[in-house]
């Protein structure tokens, strides 16, 4: 069914139907790491501002403070989710833009062939594309080693930045948790580093955010980049959240909208969408997070377990849960490629994501996977979110036994 | 009433609902330019959008496939509107975004003190504040003069394009109308002027796009920016559109999203609503675009005449609405001050806004109305669409009236 039949198909039905037939649709989806569906409170919150007046919110007639209103409660809640104050978050249109954003503000953007203090970025290979790319348009990139379950290597940067011989970084990157095998990365200590040696850091945590607790200003890195759609918003939102007294230039350059750090009309539905998922996550401090991600990590073990009783599959990235985002899983499936198992699962209903070439739009395997030493044409992520039941999961642990034993099968 | 309580007033408005109550305000909104109201078009791709799968667009599943379905055919309801291929067509974040991204392209951003070919960057004063300041951060900055009705001086260009001894500018921006005033740019004649000496030339049709037809490929502007919430569709979309054969970087790094050119998740419910916007305009053979431009013209009149009949208040910009945009119209108000105007009007109902310092987050008053040598303290802009009525006409010409005889007879 082509989207514009759907579209046709679905004519009548209003938001609040809407999220009850998302759950009658009889597919386990099961590639939230990728993006996870609007929270029913993202989806009431755009649906009621399809209610409020459209306006600027830069003007001073009603209309333009009533949408002002919109965007500051927002501003709040996301600010609450993250533990910071609702000054030091600048929204963005996304987490990669956030990222670029961060990147240019440290270093000045790019086009001179050297991030502005001279001195190189620190950036793993583990990162995301939005960070690896943009740092390389920025400047000098020095990696940070990782280990084989893509944590960062401390005790090579404590020794980097102790370096009185080397040039003085202009930046550091850190992921809170890797995006493909979820690895929780050594955060606290990497802030710790950074911030005594002067050097500024910024923290990825589109992966995490939403789904681990986060308390930003006790941390206290400089830079910080949210995705929205990650954590059950809509797409086409993110924040920047910038540690107090820390100030970088503009990414996006237009009018003053956001204190002059980010230029643009505001993206209001995606916005308050925004809002609504974090408020929902930061309810009753931060439990319903928690409760969350004990079913996810839940779900994730009894993945795991169905995955594993297949012979000839292991996990890629850290072996224990406690190192691992609770949602997330990446496998690693011996004599089959990845693509044609992501195709079977498909059929049967089921979606999963690969770091192998056919996955994506990237006609490149997954470097995160090549930076650990992983063979990405073999591996299979599957995550989960707040709309996984019990029946998603036994519906892959089906699918994915008889997929792969009808690839072997074929092969034998 | 705060946005909050508004929101929590039409708690259990649904979207559809929501179009009709939106009618049922007792306002007159009449600040289409600053950003025109969702189509009921938009609202219901909106709606749409909100029953289909959630996913990321460049998966293989099932899920991806049906998203990847929405985008296209948005940019190709987009690419229809301005008559251009839908490979054409990069999507942004907003027109913002679009002209961040084309000034960068061309120029190679920025940090590095000049534009990368060495050459200045042509833009006029009456620009808007998006395409100056990226401009002045990617090198330097040569002003194109503009007449008393913000139009742009072609013999100047002309002359300046010719010259042999001046280095050969980077980029040459031209807006396609004044998003203040509403004056028509000699677009066609610039553009040739350009295409004819190889200089690239960017076209920022942020405050013209859906009010005046444009046929892009007949015309062959290197790049062309758009926003979606100024014509209609919901802010947090826009494109950047790119002749056929023309080559540029990518702004926003990550990943291979918009082939290459952007990277960072789609946007989709903001590009849904923006297609959908730009086909209920493009429906016919454009015939609702200049139905509805016509109707838009009309309301100017009737505003304008309504206005004029005020003792000391004149029109500023193109005298003749055939050289404005039919949907706008900036008047100068002797003897009271812009603010007072505004708010008064506010609190009688009708929403405008003006070029004076007080009308945004902006501390400065409009850099455009200065560059005309018109007192921007004294001007005020009125602007319709889509959802105009007569009746917001009506209140507009009584309340214009009472406010400034209030105020006028508070001063003698």
């Amino acid at each position: 069914m082509s989207a514009r039949d759907a579209v046709t198909a679905r004519d009548a039905v209003t938001a609040r139907d809407a999220v009850t037939a998302r759950d009658a649709v009889t597919r386990s989806y099961l590639d939230h790491a990728s993006t996870t569906p609007p929270r029913p409170e993202a989806l009431e919150a755009l649906t009621k501002w399809m209610a409020l007046p459209s306006a600027d919110p830069g003007r001073v007639h009603e209309e333009g403070r009533i949408v002002r209103d919109a965007i500051e409660e927002a501003r709040e809640q996301v600010a609450d989710l993250v533990g910071v104050t609702p000054r030091q978050v600048i929204f963005t249109s996304g987490g990669t833009e956030a990222i670029n954003a961060a990147v240019w503000g440290v270093t000045g953007g790019g086009g001179g062939g050297g991030a502005a203090s001279g001195g190189p970025i620190l950036c793993a290979d583990v990162e995301h594309s939005a960070v690896r790319n943009s740092s390389a348009r920025a400047g000098d990139v020095e990696v940070i080693p990782v280990s084989a379950t893509a944590r960062l290597d401390t005790t090579w940067l404590s020794e980097r930045l102790a370096s009185t011989t080397l040039p003085r970084p202009a930046l550091v990157h850190c992921q809170w948790a890797n995006h493909e095998v979820g690895t929780l990365q050594p955060v606290g200590e990497i802030v710790r580093l950074c911030r005594e040696s002067g050097v500024p850091i910024h923290l990825d945590t589109a992966a995490a955010t939403g789904h681990v607790p986060l308390h930003l200003s006790e941390l206290g890195p400089d830079l910080t980049s949210i995705s929205a759609h990650k954590l059950g918003g809509v797409p086409g939102a993110g924040a920047l959240i910038i540690r107090r007294g820390y100030r970088i230039a503009p990414f996006v350059l237009g009018g003053d909208q956001e204190r002059g750090r980010r230029g643009g009309l505001e993206a209001v539905p995606a916005l308050v969408a925004f809002g609504a998922a974090a408020a929902a996550l930061a309810a009753d401090d931060q439990r319903s997070l928690r409760v969350e991600a004990a079913r996810s990590q839940q779900h994730i073990a009894a993945l795991t377990a169905a995955a594993l009783s297949v012979d000839g599959v292991e996990v890629i990235g850290a072996p224990d849960a406690a190192d691992r985002l609770p949602n997330v899983i990446c496998l690693g499936v011996h004599g089959v490629e990845a693509e044609p198992v992501v195709i079977g699962l498909d059929r049967a209903g089921v979606a999963v994501h690969s770091g192998s070439a056919c996955s994506s739009e990237s006609i490149e395997p997954s470097p995160v996977l090549e930076a650990m030493g992983v063979d990405a044409n073999h591996s299979l992520r599957v995550s989960v979110g707040w709309s996984t039941t019990e029946a998603d999961v036994a519906a892959f642990a089906v699918a994915f036994a008889d997929v792969v034993a009808g690839l072997r099968a074929l092969r034998s």
